[in-house]
């Protein structure tokens, strides 16, 4: 698998800037955009992987709270500039969504094909479960509801707020789940697994290299992707919405789709729910409002103001996994209840 | 029991033959109707489950799946031919709602007044609780939102997407509960104590005898009830709606209604609670559907979008049910707030 | 502590008399009437509880359901008959989302803080969460939907008919925790625990007179300070929404706020949860509905139809709650989660 994503990156980035130059059809070049972003997310999730274990559980914590989405954000900050905050909108619900519905779907479909019955950690299940509601259900819905009844300007200061709560909280479940309560809901036979993994895959000298100038590459194609989105949609008769909500959230996390899959094929099933699960939070409660707050150096600000559609999607999945999970258990047939709400989604935003 | 319903049986479909030939009045002839539907559809009810125990558990499974609201199906598609969707729309709520709050309240109650706690099968309990999430709140709610936003070509579409993939998960939970999961989440003794229970009551031939001449008479006189509606709706001043969300319903599930209280009077709340929440599933991922798919063939194509108070009902109602069956327990109290919950939302379509 | 609330009811009454007497500023006798109330209320939860252990279980529990939100109660049917139904409807909003966020966001996150995991009844947590949503999610919202295709009569009748059924659940839920199912949930040494407890603080003759003369004196400041809420927000720039919402919530619940939060910092979680929730469901149960009743002997009556934001933050609340608490644990961590959801909607409230 690495090694694909490697000639991937070695095919694939050279193509980006060569077709940009000699301006291919808009089609083409985005095909070879989310396949180049595709394979150097691979590597930043592994060199972010690797800076995390040398840095211990805590500083690595943090990193992933701050890269592990880096893609969707860098790609949603070109948007941003370019006053797209309809697209913006959309692949944050897209990639609330996909972690959601798709990647843990798939991971239950997948490992349930193998195992009967699975399971993952209780409690951690239960904490996310609260996270998921009160992100979704009050930091989403309570806006969208109020919005209808304020001015911009409002709506604009209740969206800040908002975002800088919400981020307060992620930072406080970091700090719950790193430091106060680190292990406290964990069996020790767990803790013993986790020891023996964690050898990082690169030194730390390699991994900030291989980080930044993965980020950098993601930045350089993700500006040029968005310039891409209107000629496509056209091409395919795909809405602003669809490219949105469905294929740059599938772009953005198809990393994350492949590891946490892998992760239930092993039978490793908190670690496929939490990329799952853990990616959703990241995005809601870190790369909305951190977007939110960036958009304000933008001309145009973007409230923490969804369409009515994406919050109704967002909110049926959450409700779905959160009872879904409830149980600290999974099989084939609830990661197919889940894909099933992808398909009924996916084929709602393609015909909107 | 049995005895009255072959009794009514024996009476009430030549009554309902001679009345309608005579042109008795709507009223008489609405009452004659309901009577010798509900009777029928004991016997429907019983040959069903003959032929079940007959066929085995897996085929068992599937007829039980495809009679187990056949009452509901035939009444419904005589109506959809009269291009009456409002109040297929209408019967399917109130299935919905009778099953999870009338049938299950009432079967909680009785056994609860009689039993201090009762238990049932957690598992299944969240299994459906899945299920119900996914039917309502995702496959019910996404295209009452979605709709409003689309043409009626583009609704019709998704409404057709949607039913195809409910039926198609109704089938992949039958084939997980009844092949590839069957027995995982039940304990020895269950099993032992059903295997006691399973003789038929009738032999193949007279089951298969019964089963299709009491279709037939339900069709013929769900034909002529039908057609009722309307003189009876302004002889009481009930709305449309108010017909189809209780009457309607009661009547197609009064024979559940009757073998789910009896069942947790036994204190087998497993099979009460199956039948209550089981044939909710099966209205709203097997019945909804399949009426959906089968009014392509009739003048008035019929989308899978209620009215708003009816999805609000809906929507309510799985919610209490799913957070009330979560424990694996009841009591006459929780069947009380059920039943509350029914009479609240009696009144409301009353009123409306 | 109670000191304290002694010195504040002997400054603060003689002081609320001579101030509207002499015509002081709004703002500062809105401050003066507050700060009395908070002190009269500790004393009237002082001598309910006295009366309620003198009293039994059984009579106790009713007295608590009866006194327990009683200062809510007075300061609502002051509004009600000065016609202010947006100031009643928003002050029983503010007294759910005070109960579930605030008082139960503050016992978890204090208690959270001196001990890592605390847990409660989870039987009565579930018992509980079915009335939260049997009574915000049905009893509230399907007024609020069907009330758009009623026109006033109807609207007032459902209100009428949902706030006895309502009642009527509440009565039954008291007759299940104190006749039929007392301790069936408890394991035995939690009733050792309390039996040691229950000594009255004061006599029968005492608790009657203090409950008397502090009703009465809170009924007399109540309908004072309903005078002074237009021109309080006129001087702060609030809307009525936010005084009756935020202010008037904390006032007349400081009293609990304060016992609740003792309790979870002396680890005694039933309680503190007890006093949250229960006093949610009292508000939601039974002061809601029986104002409903009352407001008929007013000029103007009061339907149970909240504002939209009114009910989505309700709605949010019970959601975030039920999921929080459902696995009878609480941490520092899952306060901090409901403090967030409370400042969050505290905002909107603010900006609307």
């Amino acid at each position: 698998m690495n090694k694909v994503f490697a000639i991937l990156v070695f095919i694939g980035v050279p193509l980006s800037v060569i077709g940009s130059l000699l301006h291919w059809s808009s089609t083409l070049m985005f095909i070879i955009y989310c396949v180049a972003i595709i394979a150097l997310a691979s590597f930043m999730g592994r060199s972010t992987e690797s800076l995390s274990i040398i840095a211990g559980p805590r500083i690595g914590g943090l990193l992933n709270a701050t890269f592990g989405n880096a893609v969707e954000l860098i790609i949603a900050i070109f948007a941003l500039k370019e006053g797209l905050i309809g697209v913006v909108l959309a692949s944050l619900t897209g990639s609330v969504l996909g972690n959601l519905l798709l990647v843990a779907g798939l991971s239950f479909f997948i490992g349930g094909i193998k195992f009967k019955r699975q399971s993952f950690n209780i409690h951690d299940a239960r904490h996310n479960a609260g996270l998921l509601i009160f992100a979704v259900i009050v930091a989403f819905v309570i806006p969208e509801i109020f919005s209808m009844s304020m001015n911009e300007e409002k709506t604009m200061i209740f969206s800040i707020g908002i975002s800088i709560i919400l981020m307060a909280l992620y930072l406080a479940a970091l700090f719950f789940k790193l430091v106060t309560h680190r292990g406290v809901y964990n069996k020790g036979d767990e803790d013993g697994k986790k020891k023996v993994e964690e050898v990082p895959e690169w030194s730390k000298g390699k991994s900030i290299l291989v980080l930044a100038l993965a980020t950098l590459a993601v930045a350089y194609i993700s500006e040029n992707l968005v310039h891409t989105f209107e000629e496509v949609g056209k091409t395919f008769g795909w809405s602003e919405l669809f490219i949105g909500v469905i294929i740059v959230a599938i772009v953005g996390n198809a990393a994350e789709h492949a590891s946490a899959i892998i992760m239930a094929a092993k039978n490793k099933m908190d670690i496929a729910v939490e990329i799952a699960v853990g990616s959703t939070l990241q995005v809601a409660m870190f790369v909305a409002p951190i977007l939110v707050l960036i958009s304000l150096l933008f001309p145009v600000a973007m409230p923490l103001v969804f369409t009515v559609p994406e919050l109704i999607t967002m909110v049926s999945a959450v409700f779905l996994m959160v009872v879904i999970s409830n149980d600290g258990e999974s099989n084939w047939f609830e990661g197919g209840t889940l894909l099933a709400a992808y398909f009924i989604i996916g084929i709602g935003f393609y015909l909107l």
